[in-house]
Parts: C-alpha cells; structure tokens; sequence
C-alpha cells in the first residue's frame, strides 16, 4: 500500500509552452485540497542541485494565472541530471552524473513525489529517475504533439491556433500582391501544427515530416493555381519537412539549440520556388510567437485535467507513470511507454484523406 | 452495390454554428473531386417544397469561406416537412405532413443523395426521410455538444471559447467593483459549455443541468469568498440548470422558441443571490454571441474532416447514418442511435473531478 | 516657483476600464525615475479615511501590468469625501462632510502631491478638494468618451472594439435566423461607443441619446431591409437613447447605481420592434464585457501617456488641472473646465454625415 | 461651379492595408446615394490601359466587406503610368509614359471623377495625373503613418495591435527561456508602429529610424535589465532604423521590393547582441502580418470617414486633393502639400517623452 503523501514538488523542463500555468495551478490546489504541502522546484532539477530554490506554493501563488502564458516558475531549465554542465579537471567543459545528488536533495528535503511537466527530453529524465527510485508523474508537454501515448498534449491547440490566425492574416496581403507566401510552423519530427493549422487557415500546399516532398509537385500545385485565375498561393511547412532523398533542413547547421534553426527551410523553399515559377515568393517564420500568449479554453481544461490527474496518480501511489488522454478519460501510462515512440501523422487518416480532397497538395 | 452517384445536394437545419461553411466547404470540394454535381438546398428543405432555390454550387462559391461565420446557404430554416406549417380549411394555421412531397421533389431533380448538417432536431427529420426511403447522411450540428454518439460536435469549441473569453473580461471588473457575476452560458439539457467555459475562464461556481443545485450552497460558497478576503465571484450557469425540486428556468416560459427564454435564469439567480447576500449581483447573458463568429481552428478541422467524410458515405453507398467523431477516427453511425439519447456530462468524469479539485462549487 | 516634490499619492475612482493599470505604472515609474516615493491609495479616498491601506508602489509592482485589465488598486471605489457615508445620531445611515479629514490625512501623511484617476464624479470631487488646498491632478477615465475637453479618454477604444467584435459575430446569426438584433451598449449620456461601434460593426440602425428616435422610423427602415432581400437588421443602442418626447429609460427605475438599469432599453426595443414588424426580434445586453479584458494598444498608450503626463504636471507644480488630449499633444486643463460641460456626439460632425451617407438610421 | 458629377471611378495603390475595403464601401455608397455610378479600375491604372477590367459597384458588391482585409478590387497594383513597364525597339525592357492614354481613357469612359487610394507614391502619381488635368482626389493609405499632412492613415493602427499582440505573445517565452527577443516592425523612414506597438507592448529597447542606435547602449540596457535580476529582454526594431553614423540595414540590399529586405536588421541585430552580451538571442520578423488580418474599429472609422469624405469632395468639385484627419474633422488638403515632406517621429514629443520615463531605451 501507498504510503501517505505530506509534501510533493512539481517542476518543468523544456520549452514554454501555453497552458503551463493551468497544470501547476491545478497541481497546487488539488494538493492543498489533500493537506499536502507543495514546492515549486526552480530552473527544473536546479534547485535540488543548488541553482534556484523550493518555492513554496500556496493558494495565492497560484491566483488568476490559469490564462496566463509562460511559467510562474520563472525558467523551464533544460538541465539535465544526467549530463549536468560542469568543469572537468583541466577547466574544461565536461557533463557529470549528478542523478544520485537529486535522489538524495529530493530525499533530505522530505519529498514524497515529484510532478514532472515536460516533452520527450524531460520525461526521459523523470524516467532515468524513476528507476532509480524517485517517485515521479510525469505530465506531458510538447507544443509539437508528438508524444506516443497521449491522444494531445497541453499548449498544441495554442500552437495551432496561432499558427491559424497567422495564416489567416496572410490570405488576403498574398491576394492583393500576387504573391507565394511560405509560412514556417514548429514540428521539427512531425506536421501536426502543419497540417491542422494548414488546413484550418486553407493553405494550397502542407509539408510534413512525414511526407517528403518534390519541389517540382510543389511548384506544379502553384502553377495549376495561377492558370486556374487564382494569383496567390499559400505554402505551410513543418520546420523538418524535407525534400524526397533529402534531410530535414534543421539538421543541416550544427548550432545545438532548436530555435537557433528556426527559418532556414521557409528561406530556402521561398528562394527555390520564387527561382523555379518566377512568381513573388515570400517566407515567414513563426517561431517563437507559436510558444507564447493566453492558452485556448482547450488547452486551459486539458492543463488543468493533467495537473489534477497527476496528484490523484500521487495520492493512489501511481509512480513512474505519465498521466495521458485517452479520450474521453485521463489514465496512467508508464513512463516507458511514454518515451518509446513518437506519434507521427499517419498517412491513412482521415484528417489526411480530407486535405486531400479540398486539394491541398503535400508535395507528394 | 451502390449505384453510382452524379448528383447531390447540402442542406442545414436549426441555429447557427460556426464552422458550418467550413462542412459545406469541404461537402462540395469533396464532391466535385469525385465529378459530382452539388446543390444547396435553400431554407432547410424549403427549396424542395417551392420556398427557396437550389444553389448550383461551384468551386468558386465555397473560396474563402472556411473562417467564416453563418453559412453561404442562407437561412437555417427550421421547417419540419413531417409538419409543415400551412393553412386550414378555415384560413387557420395548421402543420401537414410533406414528407412525400420532399421525396418526390428530390428524385424529380435527380438528386442521388442529401447531406443533412443538423442538430437533434434535424436530424429525427433526417431519419424520418431516411425511413421513407431518402439517399440522406447526417453531419451532426450542435453548440451545446449534447449528441449521443459524437465524441464532440462542430461549433461547441468556439461557443466555449467565445464564453471563456467573455469570463475572462469579466474578472477585472467583478474585482474593481466588488461584485458576484452571474454569467449565463448556452446548454439547456447538458451543461458542457458551462462546465469547460467556466473551468477554463476560473468560474467559482458552475450550474448545470445534470447537477441540481441548491441556493443555500451557492451563497455558502460565494460567502466564504468573501471571508477569505476575495471580494467578487464568478457564477457560469447553463441556461437549463435548475434548483433541487425544481425545474428549469426556460421551462417557466410558454413562448416556443429557443432563444426567447434566454436571460431568465441569470437575472432570477442574480435576484436571489443578492437578496441573500447582500452582495452587489450582477447578470451577463451571452445568447447569441456563442453562436457567432469565426471558428476556431479545432472546429474548422473537424467540420472539414465531417463534411469530407459524409462524401466518402455517399460514394460508399452508406446511407441512414451520421457520421460521428470516435476519437481518432471519423465513423459512421445508424441516425437511429444518433438520436435515441443526448450525451450528459457524466458526473464521475476526470473532468468534474478536476473542477472540484480547483474548489469549484456545484452548488450541491 | 513650485516646491520640490517627494512623495506623491495616486487613486482611482468610479468603474472599471481598461488601461487603469498602464496609468498606474506610468504615474509609478515616471515618479520612481524622479527619486519620488509613490503611494497608491486604496479604495478610492477610502484609505485616508481609515478604510483600506496605502499602498508603496514599487518598479515591482507594477511590472507587467500595462496590458492586464481592472486596476491592482484593487477596488475603484465610489465614495465621495464630501458625502461620506455615516451614521446618524438615530442610527440612520447619512452623509457627511469628511473632506477636511482628507486633506488632513494627506498632510500627515507627508504627501506633496495626489493624481487622482477618474470620470466625471471622481473629477468633481477631485475639483472640491483641489478648491480647499489639496495639490491634485485629474486623469480623464470615463468610457462611454464624454468629458468635455479632452479628445479621448483612456478604455473608450476598447469598449468600442469589444462592442464591434460582439456586433460582428452576431451578423452571421441575425441572417442565418433572419432576425432583428438589438444590441445595448453603453453611453448613458452621449452616443459616442453606440456610434462607433454601430458604424464599424455596419449596424443598420444606431440611436444616442443625442438624436431622440421615433418608433416608426425605426422600424421603417427595417422593412425596407426586408423589401429589399435583407432578411436581417442589426441595431445598435446606447443605452441612454430615448424616443422623441420621451426620457431615457435608464431614468425610468429608481435604482441607484447605473450598471442596474442595463438592458431595459434593449428589451423594451426588441418587444416594441416585434410586435409592430412581426419580425422575430432578439435582444442583448454587453454591459460588463465593455469595461474588462486587456486594452488595445491605442488604450494603452495614451494611458501611458496620460499618466507620465501626469507626473510632468506635479513637477511642474501645475495642480488644479486635468491632463487632456489635445491633439497631437497632451495638455492639463483646469478641473474646472473639465467638469464644465460633457462632450456630446456633434451632430453636424462629418462621422454622423458618413453615417447618413452609408444608409444608417438615426431613427430621425 | 463644378460639373455635376454622374460617373466616377475608385483604384488602390501599393501595398495592402487593413481598411481598404472599408473605404472602398463608403465611396461606393456615398456615391450610390447621390445617384452617381461607380466603377472599381482593377489593377491600379491597369484596368485604363488595358490590363484588367473597370467592375460596376453596387450595392450588393460591398456588401460585409468593412471587417475584410484585402480589398475587393483584387491585385493592389504598382504600375506607374508615368513609367509604365513596356518593351523596348530592341525587345528589352523600358518604361514608358503612358499618362496620356489614362486621361484619354479615362474621358472616353465618361468618368467625372478618380477616387485614388494610396501610399505616398500612388498620391505621387495621383498628383502628376490631376497636373495634367484628371479630376483626382486622394485617399491617404499607408501602414507605416508617415504622411506628412494627416494626423493619422487607416491600417495602422490595426498593424500596431498586430504588433502588440505578437510582442504580449513573445513576454513569457522570452522570460521562460531567458533570452533577448529583437521583432522586427514595418516603418522603413519612420518609427511609428516601432514606438506604439513597442511602448504597448513593454518593450525595454525600441529602435527608429529617427533615433540612430549606438550597439553599446543597447546592450548595456540588457546588461542593466538582467543585473537587476530581469533575466530576458525585449526589443522592437522599425525596419529602417540604422546604426549611429551606419545606414539602414534595408538600404544594404540592391533588392528593388520593399518586403525582399524584410528581416536584415533583425537578424544582424540579434548575432550582434548575442556576441557582445553572451546571453542568447532571438529575432522574429512580423512581415506581411502587420499587413493583413481584420482592421480594427478605429481603422473601419477612420477608412469609412475618409471614404465618405472623398465623395463629399466629388460633389463640391473639390479635384487635386487628399483628404486628411485634422482631429476631430477630415478636410482636404491639396495634393501638392500632401507629399511634400513624411511625418517623422517628433522627438520632443509628449509620447517619446514618456517613452523614456518608462525607463525604454531608444539606444541613443
């Protein structure tokens, strides 16, 4: 049997992302609402190594910011214990072990469970600790919806939605100046912000990760649009599309930060269609403005359901698992299964097969 | 096996919703895709009974028209051929049974199949036809999300969002003025605009119909509020919520349309609150700005992805049927089981549970 | 030659509107950059009174406000000093004179200096406490625009973008129904938000309190919508706007405060309209949503402006005044002159021609 | 005495801006009104010279266009009938001056009046054509506000809240991530969206053309935020700004389009910050966005006031004029005067002067 929960942290690694707020909101009150005391560990697993501090979170910390963007918990560190930033023996740059140091700063501070909020990096580290012993839940968060075993993650609707109102903004600038706009979205292993944004803001062309493209399709799908009396084309691209044969552009620089990568495919697919179809093409990036700004009500509910599923997980004793949507239900999933695989767009669906009948080509 | 088809038609039935361009959008894409000839049906089924045309429609009729509010076939017309309004032998207003009538219409234009977007209403005139003998596939169509065999239908997620958003701005000047707000939602037999409009927009309390509520315990919580130092309050209730024993509100009303009932409820609730205690109340009745506007992007998707799939029933010869999001997949279902019950909030759901964790009182 | 400042109070008075926040943090960081300390006084003149704390406003404290709505003054509250509510020897509640407590309290206090935030009420008794020696100087809020001498107020242009946003949405909903839509917004006094909003929104019909309407016009210009294939109107009503020879019907209820008269207008409007059309008529009522949510940019600016403005005016050692916008610039106005008269809706203005000349109704 | 008027004509110039079709409905109806016929030349003077056809508006084709973006004349055109692209004796491309032919054109349709609507280079044309004779009357149109003659254009201010919405969006990505984001806004010679969107938004550096940057102030108002324990920074940039003794970045590329250069001075200014200060650094160029989407009520006002105007102007006979907001009225002014000089950003301004008080860096 469980033994009985006192105190739990909750933390977060990796990208902001909306909704953020939500869970730990809903994470603070239905541990309060058990008697329980609650932590917030700053700069992820930092302030368990020394950088950042345990904040105490009450009722009033976590006051009005369920429609708030970002993170009362200032940074999402992306430190990981297992390969900790240090100095070796020369005053070089090494990374060190410091996995025992958390187990034993979790245990000296009288923790009984962690709530880990995070995307596939950060859940393999809670996983890393899991079995070492920590008693964790994991809460999935990638704003690029690509974990396996959850149906969505928090702050992907956001995504979508900005991603939309974006393109939908565009449409009538591409009409007025006959021009071929190339939108860059996030979904650096998958097109879901791609191909939901693409279709709800009706773009002619998507490119996934999931489906190679051919330049030549791509510019035949604009081609047929200006001789069918329409002078404009959107293009939305998963910032890993890449080209039949090809890599993912995102590969192609070495810099190791994501966002460092952001824009290089838009630029280049602008340049190569402008080259190709001589028509005005333009590109632009999105970036970080998908990470950012009030969480949909979608993703607000979904948050706060993950939050208060991850502290009914910790009170039935439930560790090592993530808490993911299995509609219409929030169940546990072990950790294991979280990381195994990504979920890509499959190819078969219907969401697939209806882009295909509105006519929007996938450069295939 | 099916016979081919060469010829179909669209109609819509009931209030608005948005996203419905986007599923006449995606039926007439779909169809023309396959060489089909695609009619709109005017007035609901007014345009088979001589009130109203049919509406060739081309490519270019349904351009740019996926962000759009309302629907390019005019009015949602209400009319039930199975009782149709007409004039007695006397010049009195009678209903006639016309059913036959629409049959012959249909197969006179050589129509081989109907697409019927509607809600509950709707779609019983659907199954009615379909009884008789009518090639017709229903899309379901409903703000309040209350259809049986439908995961979620098109238009509640922008109703949610267009009632979270409306909470939101509520909270500044609940808090500058010292007020309790009651903030009356659509949903008159279910309460899920409520409960998700009112979690995601930090409701205090949340009235639905599926949990009858008591007065004493609304005012307890909005009570301890105040005690604790928080001097407003935030009420969401369903239009259709109703007190312990009692019934609800827009049943007091003999008047026959919908939306003439809106209001009651929130102005007796604010009556009634105030007068115990003795707090400034305040209503805010959102009617029909849930319906208006442009859809979200969630509903914009799983409008395109429900009208390309009644398209893909009529080329498969699957007729009778609704089709119906089984998350992840689209599926058809017999319009017999679409009707047969409306879809609750189940009160053991993750989902109630979450908003208890938040603190969020019931009123029960 | 004025003395030097060091410590200066700031207030806000009346109800909520969007951009109080960004004149507070304006009024504190204009003031911290000149070595001042600056007190926010709580609940209006509530806290020299003994009824609620002052507040030290720090560059903390006003971090990441500017776009946040309501006030983290927390209540504006309505008390006048020179009305204060009290006891009188029977125990009866009465009104008394408790300005010189005011003015003595601020001395004691050690303060040079107060900028007292508010409309018309908070800007006459503001004038009363200036008249007895009280260093003060006044920022024009008021949302429905009609302070005489300044050009805008701060929230004016928020409550017309939330109010066209609303219209918008309905005019997808009045054509699918084929209704009337009665639309109350706020404007007690002048149509200036009715106005606006009408136009942006393309009501068809807009009535102010400045052009008293006739019944029969109004609905004249309904039928000819119908006549001429226009299933639909749209109507826009401050609520202060009455019928030729009548009085506004927010003076018809006894009631004391003005939110509890929203939407008498707007119901009597829609019953009156139906039953003399038959047309179905519908009604509703904004109220509260047009003081909340977060400021357009155009709001935040100038509330920004007004506040640093303020500052200016307290070095300067210029009390007295109220800061207006003359534009381009911002200039103090003696109180006096502020509260002289209020700013009407120039009929001869080439807005209400542009109106005329798109075809909307004054119902004249 | 002017002519009576019977036939006019209405064009856009240059680039989209929110707006447009809301001055294209007030002309339409403003003339309709006065019993006049209308025509749209589509393609700027395309349509007179060969390219693109004159379209008949009435009534029924300006219908719910105000909240559109885009216009409804289809292509902005940039042809300059002064120097029209031709072909030269030797099959290379020339220009040609093909005025002439528009006069002509214009008199064999019968037309009375040309409504233009433009930037400064379509009032420049606008002006050379009513030089030499065309009764031509000017509607100011330009994103960036920098007409020298009207206190304000239509279209921006909807692209300054576009602006301000994306840099609320980047705050708590910027703070989760700790990092400096540098957004890149329209305003090649003046520093108007930069300085709105950029003191709306709280922005801590804002960089235009009017104030030449010195890198070392820049980052040290970084360094200064981030030793104050704000660990991210935020800094608006107008396309034009330039270094103190360099030249703006957009005048570094020999690319003859305005938009191809979009994006220079972000990307520099982010490696150069990153380099000096070692903290990382984003950019994020908004583009075409600020071009696009619905415009705001404040931009519907002001579009259909001038369109409105412009009308009123046929009528009186008033020819080689612009119409101009001069707060609170629209007058005309002569065209001559209209593009004279650009309005700048003045830096003895009450707004700039709050800018500073705000503690925001202009780098100087």
């Amino acid at each position: 049997m469980a033994s009985p929960i006192r105190r739990i942290a909750v933390n977060t690694g990796g990208g902001d992302a909306p909704g953020l707020n939500a869970v730990i909101r809903a994470v603070v009150l239905a541990a309060i609402d058990r008697d329980w005391e609650i932590f917030g560990i700053e700069r992820g697993y930092g302030a368990l190594l020394g950088d950042g501090d345990m904040i105490p979170l009450t009722q009033e910390a976590v006051r009005g910011i369920t429609h708030l963007g970002g993170t009362i918990l200032g940074t999402t560190n992306r430190g990981n214990p297992f390969e900790w930033p240090s100095t070796g023996p020369a005053g070089n740059p090494i990374v060190a072990d410091r996995s025992d140091e958390v187990l034993a700063a979790f245990r000296a501070r009288g923790l009984d469970a962690l709530i880990a909020i995070g995307g596939d990096g950060s859940l393999r580290i809670a996983n890393g600790l899991a079995r070492k012993g920590l008693p964790v839940i994991g809460v999935p968060k990638t704003i690029d919806n690509d974990l396996g075993v959850t149906f969505v993650t928090f702050g992907f609707h956001t995504a979508v939605q900005t991603a939309t109102d974006a393109i939908d903004k565009l449409h009538s600038t591409a009409a007025s100046h006959e021009r071929v706009m190339v939108v860059e979205v996030m979904g650096r292993h998958t097109g879901w912000i791609a191909l939901h944004a693409g279709m709800s803001g009706t773009a002619d062309v998507i490119l996934i990760p999931e489906i190679p493209y051919d330049l030549e399709r791509i510019c035949g799908k604009i081609e047929a649009r200006y001789a069918n009396g329409r002078n404009f084309a959107i293009l939305v691209a998963a910032e890993g599309a890449s080209p039949r044969g090809g890599e993912a552009s995102y590969l192609e620089s070495g810099a190791p930060g994501r966002e460092a990568r952001y824009g290089g495919l838009a630029d280049r697919l602008a340049r190569q269609i402008g080259e190709r179809t001589k028509r005005e093409t333009r590109s632009l990036v999105l970036g970080h403005l998908q990470r950012g700004g009030s969480p949909t009500s979608y993703d607000r509910l979904i948050a706060l359901r993950f939050g208060a599923a991850a502290v009914r997980c910790a009170a039935a004793g439930r560790f090592g698992v993530m808490v993911a949507l299995d509609p219409p239900a929030i169940r546990p999933v072990p950790l294991e299964d979280a990381i195994a695989h990504i979920r890509r767009v499959p190819l078969d669906s219907d969401t697939v097969q209806t882009a295909r009948d509105l006519g929007i080509s996938f450069g295939d």
